[in-house]
């Protein structure tokens, strides 16, 4: 059994991993940390867990994480690095869903305006796209949400160098924002919405950049996300203006080849978010027009966008196959 | 023109007065005051009103509101109390949309569990049922967003005297918890959701069993409240418990004589809130069952449940017809 | 391993049971019929299936199920009746979604409005109260999705004989209205809304009376089921007046005897709907007032109150530990 | 007064016209029709306007017509061609809410697959864009719902010709598909939901590309609707590439000069669909990031979309103040 800890157990993707290892046959948790809730067992904090975990919320301490294999840090960015240095030192294997490690360090601290005071090299996390390298990795930063869906949308084609320009347009649902209240997640705010944020300046941009330019150093890149009325689940249209023409047939036949293998990525006729919901899947539909193609993405924003992806990120690290614990049906409708 | 003050408008009740005011052919708002926005413009604290108001946001100071002939307090309880006696003694009519007097002082101090410090007696400002007093009230207080659409339910049945038991089961869209965030208002939490809260407490069931007491003195009320995953409205079921048996025609009978002359109470075969949406109508439908008789009301909660229904008693005060700026229809779908 | 068979395997509940069913490690759909997309994959009619199952729909013929050990019969009331007797002639045990053996055969054919031409002794088959006789069942009724939420809050108080009177107040997600369009499930007619319906009469009342009876003959019981936007989940408030007083440690100290051993039902402080979802809890909270005693009861309509309680009941029939295949968390939020 | 008629009164922009309509002090509904509902009061089909019209829904028939000053005509595509030109023959003035008359001839039988049978020169209806020739016209094609939004957000700058492509990326409420059910309107298909669809071949393209193509011919437009979770509301993001760099502040002067006197559109620092709800504003931001400018503008889609700018434009071809009956707040939130 694969020991684990979670630093950051409190919110959406601490109890979203808490949810999804619950049913791991070879991982278990032993390590829930919360500043806030230390003592209380984790049903407290969430009580649709009640039944599942007579475990307690510790401190961050490293003496709490000790007898971990692998360390899952769920918390905001900026905090993660005060933790992985130790962890790793202790020769603990990590997972980081914040955004400490996806960037290089230079181009971190310029979008993220901060010194980075903990660095370490990490293999970025998608991993339909870098699991050979993640089956050796001790430190594996886990792709941002937009990222995960819009990278996996854009990716075969960039492989093919064909992309002039793409525009990804996302809307995410509001577990997004995190499970603290603020004037952005009051309900009447969103009731009946749609939000554009950031509208030209999401930080989630340059992982897009990072992981297309491995494949095509010249991609242009937009991107705007939004909010709509919905918990989970992000649908990313990736409207992609090509150098060449290509049918449905031919761009299929590229998306089939390049995720061959790939057991969480489906190809569709149609994307819909309850086809994924509560699902490590990413959904994916193409649709070639005259002017462009677009393809859209789905995918369950605390899955394959979060915790999902981190325990399929976990399952290659540990030599496990990787739909081990991820292996059921998204909840639909 | 009437002038007319708001204080307290900033929150929903207070756009609500300023949306609704604006095509008033009879009034005119010329003070509206916020502490937390004193000197921006309406407009800046509701971008939804751009265009339609010059005024700019000012303190509550008693000589900013001296030219007024109408002040709504539309500020939580506690607060009221602290601005009516100041406004009465200068001349100014008030209408209370806070609980502050709407109870006798006894109850009121019992039930919010704080000593009243500026007592004045009021009207209870249920226009359809206080209409005469409210012509020649100084203060009216205006209900609360529930006992408005439960009482106009149960009304008529009290009247007879025989109702035996009333259960009164609602439901309300958020804006009913105001525009602050809370855990409670989190997008996540209320997605998806019937949240029953206070379920046997609510503070708003005085007022049912003062008004409903009124015409039956033993009636025996009950009363759960719940948020539904909604903006506005509330959908309350009556179930009435009576004492001799009734038809449909004769329930339907008796509500028709009951609110005769009431514009905006209408009896329709069946109750949607998207009926009554932005308006100030109160529906109402009669279900006859064998074990008991169901009345369905449905009100938006802002409009006849708060900022509306103040407008009403503001038209009856000043000897208009009731209906004057309200006389438009509801927002379906 | 159970072989399974599903007649109407195109709806809600049919796919409710095929996600389910795809992680039971004791069972595995053999026969999944629908005559609408007979000789199709099952993922064509449920895309959100793909890559699960390799099955395709045939027709109902008893020659495609005779391999089957048990039947789930998910179709509407007035068809099972034409399965369920050849079924059990050929040996095979069934577990029928539907309402046609629910009731005793004079109130069926009452309440339904039509002659029972297929009738046959069934056991009720909500798990928590009938175990004992499911165990040896060949034919169980699976319940009602209101009936299951209504019963389990009020039968412990039922039990102890000490009701007075009960009312339901129910609100249910729409896919209780099934998969087929109508007027009732059109977007628009929903969108911020809720509805009650079939205020006096639903069909389900009887189940109540019949289940709540079986404990205290003389229970006084009404029902009023509505809809509210959401996809999923029944959330009832039971509104029950006593025949004398009980504290609130009382009344838990009653529910947590009632449901010993009872995996599937979970005390709460309160309950969400999210805290079930996509599971087969029923959550409950006692609320103490000074008036009367408020049940709130939350499920998954298509889980607890449909095809999480067929297989849960499946698993009795067939001396699995009750929760197999149904050991996992909700989906929260 | 204007005397109005409507043909095609019982869906949703024919209720919508008879709301807006019941507070327009310079016209009157005289005629409503639907042959449904032909000799049905307008409110059974539309309970919330119980008490707003005495009026009973006719058939279509001209004779019923003949009074008017002007007809709307509220019906599908293909069913105004057969009316407009009797209309007009008989000296009635036109305002055709559907796509009849949008399109030049030639491409409207491309586009919408069909012979043109009652073909008249029209004047596109897009108040802003053509309010002169409205003035005079007799048949005045009123726009799509998605073109109104999205033309207004990007045609500044095409006037500038210097536009290098726009994509549109457009989200809709589901009151756009109309008020008859079918699957992509039944609620649990779109409870939590995106959903793109038409995604390069919606036929509204073409109407962007004809009035945007007036001021650039080589405006490069592409576009994607899709659905979101509400009812009411549309919102546009332009991504728009531009031929040379244009600062914040540069971008703003030139909406601003565009629209100098259009009282319904409002320039916003950001847009919400609750800030335009049940109004006829089209408000719209302007977001300049490094690699595009990205417009965002949000309407009502059955107010400036379709009813409200219908009324506009009524305005406008008798010589009203064009906000006249239509100069009321949005219901926010």
């Amino acid at each position: 059994m694969i020991k684990v800890g979670i630093i950051g157990a409190s919110g959406y993707t601490g109890s979203e991993l808490l949810r999804l290892l619950y049913n791991h046959p070879e991982a278990e948790v032993i390590v829930a940390t919360s500043r806030k809730w230390e003592g209380k067992e984790v049903w407290k904090a969430h009580p649709f867990l009640k039944g599942f975990y007579d475990l307690r919320f510790t401190s961050p301490d490293m003496k709490n994480l000790e007898g971990c294999d692998v360390v899952f840090t769920a918390v905001p960015h900026g905090e993660a690095m005060k933790y992985v240095p130790q962890l790793m030192d202790a020769g603990i294997r990590v997972i980081d869903i914040s955004a400490d490690y996806r960037l290089d360090k230079e181009t971190y601290e310029k979008v993220y305006g901060k010194k980075h005071e903990g660095w370490r090299d990490a293999i970025y996390g998608l991993t339909e796209l870098h699991r050979e390298d993640i089956k050796k990795a001790d430190l594996v930063a886990n792709p941002g949400c937009y990222p995960t869906g819009a990278i996996l949308a854009a990716a075969p084609l960039a492989e093919k160098k064909i992309i002039e320009r793409v525009v990804f347009d996302s809307k995410s649902g509001i577990t997004g924002a995190g499970n603290k209240p603020t004037e952005f997640t009051h309900y009447p705010n969103l009731h009946e919405a749609i939000v554009p944020y950031k509208v030209t300046s999401h930080r989630h941009y340059y992982e897009m950049v990072q992981e297309l330019g491995r494949f095509q150093g010249d991609v242009k890149v937009s991107f705007t996300p939004q909010v709509f009325p919905g918990s989970r689940g992000i649908l990313t249209n990736a409207h992609i203006f090509l150098r060449e023409e290509l049918s449905r047939d031919d761009a299929y036949r590229i998306y089939e080849q390049f995720y061959e293998g790939c057991y969480f990525v489906r190809l569709q006729d149609e994307v819909r978010l309850s086809w994924v919901r509560g699902s490590n899947f990413c959904d994916i539909a193409i649709f070639v027009g005259e002017d462009r193609i677009v393809v859209s993405s789905a995918i369950d924003n605390l899955v394959k966008g979060a915790s999902g992806q981190a325990i399929q990120n976990m399952n290659v690290m540990f030599g496990l196959d990787e739909k081990t614990g991820l292996d059921f049906a998204p909840l639909f409708p």
